[in-house]
């Protein structure tokens, strides 16, 4: 099964295959292809500039899907999926900076599996939604505490400019019923869990999602964060690592 | 200054002018174009089908930015513009039909004036907030009630397919200071309105927003609804009508 790639190559985002660590070229579509030949090697994702791996119609989160986590704040785990949006405007790519503006308070860091959809999704089955789905890579939901508590919806809490890192690749194939999810500062795991722990797992999401709204080729749900969540200051290093996909590796920067 | 008005030809979209109501061809793009040379004319917007006037990036939402509104909702008007999002999908274009599936519960009009993005805004003042805007349309805040109040976030109340009609057009050169908005259902008023009534005008919520995401060209900002929301029933016809601008009308049916 392919992993797919998103980099920048004559100021164009580009899709290429990772092969053994090696980004190859390739021309196909993740949305329509089924031909994987790889091209030529381009070099190791440290030597390319990488893109966000999609640019999606919209990313849908998902809140307190971990039942750990919805107790440290101190909320109930919903009796259905809850949603919200993080417009695109927020995404960024492994290795840019999360800008935190001064004077917002508190900011954290959230470790997510991501789903990337393949093909349009209008009211499917549970049975059914996996075959909807292109792949899996890491996202980090990052949310100004203090704005979250303060306003009554989401949106602005989680929506500045590169409050949404997602990366490193698409890994396809993958089975999300039980893989490890870990979000680490500076080096120390803060948060740590497993898929298996969801409240909603992600057939039962995509089936529940697509009976509101049609998600589209490349739209990317994020799934909840686990328990553990911590505040970010200028100069960390925030990676999270999802079991047999990679680590999204970002730094923090606080900005004017 | 132009009205720009959308419409599908041989499945295609295409941008037109709207001159003394008939639809004229143009070949510009209301983002980069200054030329305003009307083509042929291709016939009444009655006679030709219409599409949502833009495909955003994102849809950015105000709660409660009329305080009668908040009032009837027992809510208090927020100190600072309230956020949220509603979901690309959810668009609609002018006379196609509002989706309510059946068994969600009371589904609410909302009449608001939509702003559109001209060209890409971060961090502008409010003083120089209107050049950033094309133009002023309107919109239906399409809402699921029971769902929004059962929900914490809501996504979901207001992220169904077809919960967002936008239209007819565009009209550019718009004073938003001080136009009236209303709501009407089968011919009678519900929700009647101005904008001077706002409790966070126009310039001030794109700079607010802009402060936080960068809104890109396209980008619709629903400005908030006027108090008067009611009830939508299957084969109602709800109009929004904002002065200067003109009448989004949509049918509604309830759905399997």
């Amino acid at each position: 099964m392919p992993t797919i790639i998103s980099y920048v190559i004559d100021n164009q985002p580009q899709y290429g295959l990772l092969i053994d660590g090696v980004i190859h070229a390739w021309t196909g579509d993740p949305f329509t292809s089924d031909n994987f030949t790889p091209g030529p090697a381009i070099g190791t994702p440290d030597h390319v500039q990488l893109c966000p791996p999609v640019q999606p119609s919209k990313i849908v989160c998902i809140g307190r899907n971990y039942a750990a986590h919805a107790a440290e704040h101190q909320a109930e785990v919903p009796g259905e999926p809850m949603i919200f949006f993080k417009p695109p405007s927020a995404l960024i790519a492994p290795g840019e900076p999360i800008e935190i503006p001064s004077g917002i308070g508190r900011v954290d860091h959230e470790a997510e599996l991501a789903v990337i959809i393949k093909r349009p999704a209008r009211r499917v089955s549970a049975q059914d939604a996996l075959s909807y789905v292109l792949g899996y890579t890491c996202a980090n939901d990052v949310s100004a505490r203090v704005l979250q508590q303060k306003d009554d919806q989401w949106g602005r809490a989680k929506g500045f400019d590169t409050f949404c890192p997602l990366g490193p690749w698409i890994t396809t194939g993958l089975d999300p019923r039980d893989v490890q999810v870990i979000g680490r500062v500076n080096g120390d795991i803060r948060q740590q869990d497993r898929t298996s722990n969801m409240v909603f797992d992600v057939p039962t999401l995509i089936a529940f999602i697509s009976g509101i709204m049609t998600l589209l080729p490349g739209d990317v749900i994020l799934t909840g964060t686990p328990a553990g969540v911590s505040e970010l200051f200028d100069g960390d290093a925030v990676d999270i690592e999802i079991e047999g996909i990679g680590i999204l590796r970002n730094p923090v920067c606080v900005i004017q």
